[in-house]
């Protein structure tokens, strides 16, 4: 057994129940971002985390072990995705990398933008021409160390 | 001549004259990421904005017309960027892509969230812990179209 | 399970029973384009296509579900695709890549056309010299935004 | 010297002359889309369409014999092209094509819709919705032959 | 089932029973050429010569529908091929790609030789020095179109 | 200096001139593939050669040492070619690889068919229904050698 | 069934009995290196070969046939080998690679060292600084044939 | 300046003056293995060694001094070599890298054969049946450590 | 059966029982970092190991058997990995590479750290400001012959 | 102008005059791995730092500026470094990475040893067998936050 057979697991059960990510967050306790991407693999549950996912979606003792272990990360199957909705963030990295990298470095000077003590939160923005995806990304501001 | 010419000529006279995005962006009367994003060859300048900005960093006519011819697009030079700042945008889309595409999904149907009806704000968020990086992105949701 | 079985499936049973796609589409009561590439795991059918899409191939409740799944969207297994048919086209983007990106730009300025909110019609043109495919491709124009 | 220094050289005084390549298509007497493919460096001009366009561009006697020698085609710099506009259509190659496989086979049998005996058209469609750009391709079908 | 699953079949049957391509070629009255690459999954039978096939190595009905749809082409794992024999015919295309290039286009103009209205002839030549592999292409030569 | 200078510089001449390669190859008094070949960078030329090739293209003493120099051999600038000439050979190799595979070790056991004692002939065949470019790939078998 | 499996079948059987290729290339009569590559499914066996190598891992008659089959070869999972042992000889490659081009030319001429009238011989060699690895090649030259 | 414009230029004087890689390893006192590596960027020379072959080729003060800085080694433009007797070598690591692998570690056990403390040695083998390229490499075992 | 596969049997058991890495290397032992990546699949174990690791684990003798095995190294399933702790050394490795090969050359000549006769100590740092991963890299120098 | 050039300047300069990396980093105040990697473009220097480096080196007051600048990040011109040296590190990570992975882990949780807040230390260990290099890494844990 391994993690990503759990992930499928989950994501089969999903659809058959159709439960909902929002609602899975909910008896977590925590956002629908992180929830999410610990059901799908990509961080790591604690035991009592691992027990509401586990109920929710059925798992055995064995299968929420897993949910404990850290996985190796990544969620693509390919270096640029090939998913459309996927695709359009890896263009805005494409197309802004540069100018992300000089607005951080003019602001705060050489480092990077966390994605470790990091968070994202994802809102519908109603507007009258079409609603909005609202993305805020929040990442501690790491300096490089002089030494 | 070309657009990748004018880019590097900007960007040596910004070193040797230590000039600020953030001035530039102000005198264009737009958001310093667009402005940034245009001066590093990925955005259309209209013919009042190339003045603006070919009077800044000493510009040619010539060179101020590159600046409104449409550029191809694209500002890393590997699929997977290099740099540590960028790669940890790329390493967010890697390790959240599969969950954003889920959260906007169930939120807004079979679509994506535009990069083209699109804006970004990066701002510092003061914090005791160490300053972060906040960064929204607002992008256009685009239903899919049944046919 | 998950979409890309349910995807063989209705493949595997299409060439058992001889189906046609232009029959499919016709009692989903949209476009052959449209349908063809939902049943091979591209777009998102609601809960009564599903059912007659369903009905048609033999699925389960469980498989005509996943039809109501948004799919992780991408048909091809290389970068540059191998198959002859569909090569040409990747042939034809990567010969009139270039002139199609000035003569969009050259008529509606900096944007994009979408391939979202997009159609495609493919039929055949009788011709004494040897019947030709044409191919009508549909898409709205979407403007960089300023910001 | 080279073809690809000539290309440039068209692009660098159409920049600092503001040609239209609807207006060069016009002298030259063919379709816009063929016309500026053979100007991007694409297809082969004969001996009077060269000293037209070489007039246009102020292009020298050699650089017309240039223009009317077959190129090393392909415009594009990466396998999965990065500017927007042009990866909308590797998309659509990639979403949708084993769709566009699927219904040619259906329709016509094993072959192949040629990008030699090829032509395309782009124009704008009014909408109240917003404009769309309409593409006709048109390629003659080309059985496999048993032997 | 799927198109690949036929091929690995017929391949298995012919390593146990020991069939020869050339016998298999005269019973469908074709090339061993064409009939061996459709037993590798390149082409497309009729019906006919489908049970031709299907006689020979003991498939069933439905088995025999497979080699009936159109295929998804390439037989190749790798972009380069790894095996001795089969790369010896890319390195032909590495070498004396640009050649061949030069002297199609010195006598037919620019177009392409087609490999769709194609054929391909593979004898032995008795040679003192030792015997030779002839093979002859034929590929019908496709001018590029103006318009 | 190095050789791929020197064939550019042949390349510049070539067209500048008007040069036939059917023409080089006839002063030079081997076949036009074997020329253009070692024109365009792939063969080693010995010294009578190289001066005769020298003095059409007005190449110095030098020039001609280099095209006596064995060349770093291959001449595309991708592992697979954008030329769409150039692919249709290299889509006959992966189309076509493991028929040409099966079909030359069932005539002649394991081993390959060499690219090095190996000639090619490129000639029009005249057809009512378009002419066709026929090929003949001569190369002599080597078996493996059992030790 | 396929040649792979028998490869798989037979290096399990190897571990189990704990089998030597030495022992194995005794029992064939021809030398390890040959006889290794060969059960590792690179080189063909003729029928009494492979009813010896059929005998030591216990193979079937099929199984048996399947190594009397010429092999799709190449041993590698990945272009660049990952294992460090395999590596060191791919480094040899990298850093020698256009030393052993210049020294064989200067020595044969334009051609090459033979990969197929090949062979290998891997032995220890004692040393009071510590064993050494000598492996001898000996290849044909094969020189490029003008023509 | 760098390392790589010092090798060209040796190579540049070597075609002109016709110079012997054998001759220049005479003078140095080495193999001429290691001295044409050497000379063509992948090993370093000291203070002595650099002046004689400063000489032969005419580098100056400072061309020398690059000679004895250590190189940034690998000398294949393309993972893959093209070069076809490049290729050869790798094609050997390809198909009989597991061979090696297998016993080297059969008679050594786990570790490497060094490609660091290595030789090697190519000499001409005369045969009748063509004259065969002897290759010797001697590489130190190094036995993986237990820690 | 095969090595990847005792690795996953290794894996699986770890998980259920919440075995402890550095507890096996306590009754190997060994240092716990040699014995993960034995227990991983990237070293070779004695009888004497292997009877120990298969007893914390349950393995079989046949499983045990192919822990002695030298297996084929490397524990990537990309070049560039996407876990983000794993990326974080190749990003040492990317940012730092070229100074440690600057720094090491200047205090030892040209040669390597050997990465076989090597040894990994990895320790937590109490820090105030947040623990430390400290990382000890022992790798003999290796200096290139000259011969 | 970008740094880039400047790198090129020092490595020249460096060359020219003998300047040692230890030597500029006692006169800058940090360690040598910082200040070799910062002269190698892959640090930011502050204006003190910038004008000592100047010095030594003879830039210019512009080229000073550029090493004040944030340089884009990323020193290996392939993504599997083909340097002997540089690939002995890239295959410590590929054999030890998924080690380092679970012993970090099992130690800390889930998170990531930091390459911003990271240091590095190498230095020559004596050994009677052979000179060892030593290098100590120290990162800060950082461990991901939930939310």
């Amino acid at each position: 057994m391994n993690r990503m057979e759990v992930t499928e697991k989950i994501i089969t059960v999903k659809v058959a129940k159709g439960i909902q990510w929002a609602d899975v967050a909910k008896k977590v306790g925590l956002s629908k971002e992180w929830v999410t991407s610990a059901c799908l693999g990509q961080m790591t549950l604690d035991d009592k985390q691992a027990r509401i996912v586990g109920k929710i979606f059925g798992l055995t003792v064995e299968e929420q072990k897993w949910l404990q272990v850290v996985p190796y990360k990544g969620s693509l199957a390919t270096a640029v995705p090939t998913d459309p909705l996927i695709y359009r963030w890896y263009e805005i990295v494409s197309v802004y990398g540069t100018t992300i990298k000089e607005l951080i470095h003019e602001e705060f000077g050489d480092g990077i933008m966390s994605a470790i003590d990091f968070s994202m939160d994802i809102v519908r923005q109603p507007d009258p021409k079409g609603d909005r995806v609202n993305v805020v990304l929040s990442g501690k501001f790491l300096p490089y160390k002089q030494y």
